[in-house]
């Protein structure tokens, strides 16, 4: 099926909504009739300073963040935020609450190790995090914040909510923001990854509450102060233009969507894949019901041998990017809000084909 | 001229070869005729991990480097840099040296100071860098490295020549990498910020020289220590996928031209408009001749009232991009490699029309 458009149930860098596809490229020949690409454009010009308005304030409105909040364009993907977080808010005596919930949340904690005390409330990592770790029933009041991840990628589990917390929530919400309603607001701040539901690839995006932004705990040169980023409206230095341009395509086909309509259609796509997972003679999904993720569905082969076989009878048929992650192997289809529920139905018909052939072959 | 291609002189994000941007553009609805958008790729996929290999050893031979050399694409721009190369090589109580010729080169000094010493060497600040510092007759011994940006964006100087020093120099070269025949290996580390000679805006290069980063001055997270990256053959985290992909195309399109062919293009470019300048009489250029930068073009007005008129005059032509930098004001007149030598005979036939208008009028 070469050159023909592929299914990619790919973790990230992921599927982007061919609308957004569309326009993106077109915008690198001539950027909205202004005779310029949009990866010529200054990012002190009127046609940026748009884009980079406009986005933020999206931002907000589908997250239903007040004025409180500063939402930033940065770089460095999360792990830059794994040590920006500690540094602006873990004071070197301090402690800062983790609940570690798979290899990313595992990583924030360590990274803050750096900078102060991460205290771990409560893990999954005996069990392989095959399960969400129970949210702990108190959290100290002594805490400069507490971290959490919405959805673990790796793994396949997922948060069911935002909670209401007593020192400041900060919560990674790289694969699953604007997937579903939330109460983002229970959250100090949140930041988010591309690529998975916005993109390209190269910018975080971040919110934070101007609260927070008051407590910065170091002298910090400005590129890792988020005050000095918020003061200068996320426009400190060059801006990765193109990755903020396509994370507002996506933001306003998100908009024109709407984040209920995406949270039904995420549901009943996550719903025929964990039934025909279940159902299949062939497959496994290790995660329990209340647990499993509705943007990564993780399951494995009963039979290991069949992983290269399914790998490869999905390639055929023009699906891609279903390889479980290095850490876990076997499967791990990304159900992002690109996917429409068509490329899932198509998948769960081919793990039907692929169960029977099999059966009839052995 | 609105939808009809631009001349763009702008300093960053700045023009990208048209071949380039047509490439760029289509690999985003079909990158390689794989069925799958550039954006959409796995950072550790084949596909990218061909792009990571290529770009990074096309950057080795532009620059004459040896395996000695770690080539990382790194995000976060200058900035970032003049924290993270204080956080990994300037020890508290050690001192680096900075040659103060401009803005940027400033920045370094204080984004060090959070780290350590900066001890300035020379500097061109109570001439408001209309011309470069000296470079200094001896480097103290005990340094940990000297620092310099080798082409001033702001200002318009362009140090001639990379010199050898007897402590690790670490250069900035954001504004004239590729644009010229230079000693690259006299450096222990070099930079460059998309998007000037390089793009898309939102990825940092970095080769630096394996012994420097044998002598790393703190315990840091991976994401800020120089040898975490280069260990992981710069794939620590989700890469800039589209960012260095147009890097990609931008170095193979110098690789074609060859450095040579575009450093004599480039001092062609320079010569012409710095003539028309200086024979003009409504402009003036302040800087000295033998410091005058071929890649940013700075001049003024004689009668500061033309700025607006002259910005206009060049909008209805369809040139765009010449607005001084916000500290400078006037103009300022980009020539990185993209811009070919009939955009800037255009650029001196308006200026001389202007005049013309302009003494007509009077």
């Amino acid at each position: 099926m070469s050159g023909n458009k592929k299914i990619n149930f790919s973790s990230g860098p992921a599927a982007l909504p061919p609308e957004v596809l569309q326009e993106a490229s077109e915008a690198i020949i001539n950027y909205n009739n202004t005779g310029l690409s949009i990866l010529e454009l200054q990012h002190r010009g009127k046609y940026f300073e748009a884009i980079n308005d406009e986005s933020r304030a999206l931002v907000k409105e589908l997250c239903g963040l007040s004025d409180d909040y500063e939402v930033l364009w940065l770089q460095g993907g999360g792990r830059l935020q794994f040590a920006m977080i500690p540094m602006n808010f873990l004071g070197e005596q301090e402690s800062a609450g983790f609940i570690d919930s798979g290899f990313w949340a595992h990583n924030a904690a360590e990274y803050a190790a750096y900078y102060g005390n991460a205290v771990t409330l409560s893990s999954s990592e005996k069990d392989n995090h095959t399960h969400l770790p129970k949210w702990p029933a108190t959290v100290p009041h002594d805490l400069s914040y507490l971290h959490f991840t919405t959805n673990n990628t790796i793994y396949g589990t997922q948060f069911p909510n935002v909670p209401k917390t007593n020192v400041p929530l900060i919560a990674d919400m790289s694969s699953d923001i604007f997937s579903r309603k939330m109460e983002y607001r229970n959250c100090a701040m949140l930041y988010a990854v591309a690529q998975k539901n916005i993109g390209a690839a190269g910018v975080t995006l971040v919110a934070v509450n101007k609260h927070l932004l008051g407590n910065v705990k170091r002298k910090l040169p400005p590129m890792l102060d988020y005050s000095a980023h918020a003061k200068a409206r996320s426009l400190l230095n060059t801006a990765p233009v193109f990755g903020v341009y396509t994370s507002l395509l996506t933001l306003r086909w998100i908009k024109q969507k709407g984040i209920d309509t995406i949270e039904t259609e995420s549901i009943k796509k996550a719903e025929i894949l964990y039934k025909e997972i279940d159902r299949n003679s062939l497959f496994d999904c290790k995660i329990g019901k209340d647990d499993r993720s509705k943007m990564n569905v993780c399951f494995g082969s009963r039979d290991k041998a069949t992983d290269t076989a399914f790998t490869e009878y999905c390639s055929v048929r023009g699906i891609t990017g279903i390889d479980g992650h290095r850490y876990v192997g076997s499967f791990r289809v990304s159900l992002y809000n690109a996917i429409p529920l068509s490329a899932v139905e198509t998948m769960v018909s081919v793990m039907q084909e692929f169960e029977h052939e099999y059966l009839k072959a052995r």
